[in-house]
């Protein structure tokens, strides 16, 4: 019998206690090989003045056992609180967010009875790293990043997980065929990995095509790997169909730690009854669990979910005609799972994690990011962004010509991305926010003294420069879109 | 009787001129008051050398007429062609992309019997602007613009058109709780513009949640408002929901001109033998004629298709148990919806549009944009995105921190927008990609020269600014988010 692992645990706030406990004690009989330590997060640490709900001390634990099986919280009303769930997120890198979705008819009422999928979202980059600037009276904007070593990260992941968790496909969904080197990157990213993975069938579809097909077809998903937004837009289609919000669970994987907990909250209505369904919960921990490299004891304790679910053992939210006797409390539920511990489901499909540990304990997930020798970068222009009000696109492209400084010249002027100089279209509407590409002659190599000398003659006759964007090469490929129309 | 409205009439291929013939006949039994000018799009073209399926003088009629009611084309195999629509949409500003979805339960299988709702699009920003850069070996970045005009127009569109069409819920979809200033405007716009539509339900959902809420009861939606990306995944997702994609169809709205079509294709497979369903595209005729200012006849053609429908009169692809006799051809399917003009639905949803013209024919839709003050917009400082591979955050920080010049500071810096410098965390994956804060003292205005000198002294040193994007204050309002951890 390998040591025990020590896990850092949080009970949490409104039922999160209960449901905790009755996990815990899951694990036990079960025979985990786990040593929780404890911390305090939620609103007692909101009100004792710790704005993201945690002391500091907790991050001690949190950095020492690199994994968390984390509780619901309260977060208290009023401003000034922050997200536990963000600031852990950004803190420890956790980029991962994994989200089973699974179908359990009869016993859960569902449209799509047959599903049951996993949404691997990456969570870090894309839209969300939140730099958006407000430019020109009229227009705003977000930067969508999407970084190699970000796309490798979280299509490995997803591949590993399949393998770990027995599942036979893994989709990619992105917008490439608009977003062609953003959503291009990801999908040739997964084209990459997947061929490390020949046991694993692929596909990639166009993400308004998949969540259409999500919304109509789950069943034919398995694993599923996404940008964050799309990410974020699926997972919850995904929960919604299967109708049991309540019984799922979520994981947040990083480099250096883990986080495993139910999607529901903290319910503060029931709290302290003790019979709140603590499933969410116990899936989360047979997600830590094969985590950290014990995937036996995680399959016997989901197939005795699993049979419980199924012989109509059920809490209050879930009673119905299929269950037996009065709702089970929490407490009561545990003792009918670990009572089934052994035993596996006749109607529901069992789960299968295989025999041997899939990564030994602590052990880092795959470090997927791999030195990669450095391209012949040449910058060949820029993108100068000019805010101008009530003038037209021949006038400011006659303004930029009069004043542009060898080796550049004006290529061409954007306004929203169409091609409004030269020979623009007389129906196109004009915003206040230009972009107007200067490039060297014959795409010939440019300094960014260059620009500066540009940048200075623009500014000098005032003209409102309002950010600039390098037009640059890699290795000899364009590194930059061409204007529609260009 | 009012004069004849010029509209342009392109059949298209494939199933194209026979379902164009079917619902013209159907237009012209109804009374339409209509001029139909006929234009060539397609493969012909396309193999004619007109790269974007249209001929030149074609573009005559478009702009004449500004009423354009499209057949489905076939964009020949082979490289070098390019999107009819996609080059429609951008040459002539056709802003609204309009979806109905519709269930017709139990003549349709569908999961979702009772939806009945319409995707208001908007078609020209976010994203899909195509404004994309690669700027360092790991990091390529992809431009969201959302401009106030966009959003006004967009808006403003959906609360017309539920008026026209006598809808009464408008909700909008954004993500404004990561992406304040863009989402952020769009929610903001949206909220203005309802309060001159007081009559009109409004809701506001956070996309992850509304998409989940469209997926699993659709029925709940009437008319939805949503950015460009957002409304492409929602549409197919809604338009799949119905079990009836080759019966839906879509309008394209421009300041001065719009566009009608079935959203099928051509479906070449089918073509010639008289059998395809001219549905799609009457039902499209039938938007377009609410467009022109012929409300009542295009609600006595939507009702008696209703009629036809529920009568079991059914093409090939329909043909059930609930359809009356063999299979209807296109032309016979029409003669069934004209002998029935003048009648209603009993099983179906009647449909009413009005008994005026919501607006003159021809007349330009209201046009939305204001001219608004321009806002007193002081320059505060600037991010500058250096390419510096293989450095700490606190490495780069000191270089900087060294080469600044007065009056600007650096003030903290990010990457993949988590704080790194002052005061990172060690578990922070960094990329070759960073973003640094430079502000004047205590927030005082600066210049453009002073952005200057900062970037000679940067580039005189080898740092390779990759990008810049200038901080700016309107009004005395913030405009730029400020970093995770800021």
């Amino acid at each position: 019998m390998s040591e025990l692992v020590p896990i850092t645990v949080a009970r949490g706030d409104g039922i999160g206690p209960e449901i905790m406990d009755a996990t815990l004690r899951v694990l036990q009989a079960a025979g985990a090989r786990i040593a929780p330590e404890f911390i305090e997060i939620g609103e007692q640490q909101y009100l004792a003045g710790h704005s993201s709900g945690i002391a500091p001390q907790a991050w001690d634990s949190l950095r020492r056992t690199r994994v968390f099986l984390k509780g619901p919280i309260t977060t208290p009303q009023g401003g000034g609180y922050k997200s536990l769930n963000v600031t852990i997120r950004k803190t420890l890198g956790l980029y991962a967010n994994v989200r089973p979705c699974v179908s359990y008819a009869p016993f859960v009422r569902t449209l799509h009875p047959k599903m049951n999928l996993v949404i691997v979202r990456e969570n870090e980059e894309d839209l969300y790293a939140g730099i958006e600037h407000r430019q020109t009276d009229e227009v705003f904007q977000c930067l969508k990043l999407i970084t190699r070593p970000g796309c490798e990260k979280i299509v490995r992941y997803a591949f590993e997980y399949a393998r770990r968790h027995g599942r036979r496909k893994v989709t990619c969904m992105t917008k490439d065929n608009i977003m062609k080197m953003t959503d291009g990157l990801f999908h040739r990213v997964f084209d990459e990995i997947a061929s490390d993975y020949p046991e694993i069938e692929t596909e990639h579809l166009i993400i308004d095509i998949g969540a259409a097909r999500l919304a109509t077809r789950p069943e034919r998903f398995d694993v599923i790997v996404t940008p964050n937004l799309y990410g974020d837009i699926l997972s919850d289609i995904a929960a919604e169909l299967t109708g049991s919000v309540g019984l799922a669970p979520s994981a947040n994987i990083g480099d250096h730690v883990a986080m495993f907990e139910a999607i529901h909250g903290s319910a503060p209505d029931i709290a302290g009854k003790g019979i709140a369904n603590p499933s969410g919960l116990l899936l989360a921990a047979v997600l830590m669990l094969v985590h950290i490299g014990q995937p036996a004891v995680a399959e016997t304790i989901h197939n005795a979910w699993l049979r419980t679910i199924e012989d109509g053992v059920h809490t209050a939210e879930l009673h119905g005609t299929l269950s037996i006797g009065r709702p089970f409390g929490s407490m009561d539920f545990a003792d009918a799972v670990i009572e089934r511990l052994g035993q596996r489901p006749e109607k529901l499909a069992p789960v299968s994690y295989g025999d041997a540990p899939a990564a030994a304990p602590r052990a880092p997930l795959p470090r997927a990011p791999q030195a990669r020798p450095r391209a012949a970068k040449a910058l060949v222009g820029v993108d100068v962004f000019v805010h101008a009000a009530g003038v037209s696109a021949d006038f400011l492209a006659g303004q930029l010509v009069a004043l542009t400084v060898p080796p550049l010249h004006l290529q061409m002027i954007t306004n929203r991305g169409v091609k409004v100089w030269p020979g623009g279209f007389p129906e196109t509407f004009c915003t206040d926010h230009w972009r107007c590409r200067f490039v060297g002659p014959d795409g010939s190599p440019i300094t960014h003294a260059d620009i500066l000398a540009l940048l200075q003659a623009l500014v000098a006759r005032g003209i409102d420069v309002i950010k600039t964007e390098n037009l640059c090469t890699f290795d000899g490929e364009r590194g930059y879109a061409l204007g529609q129309g260009q």
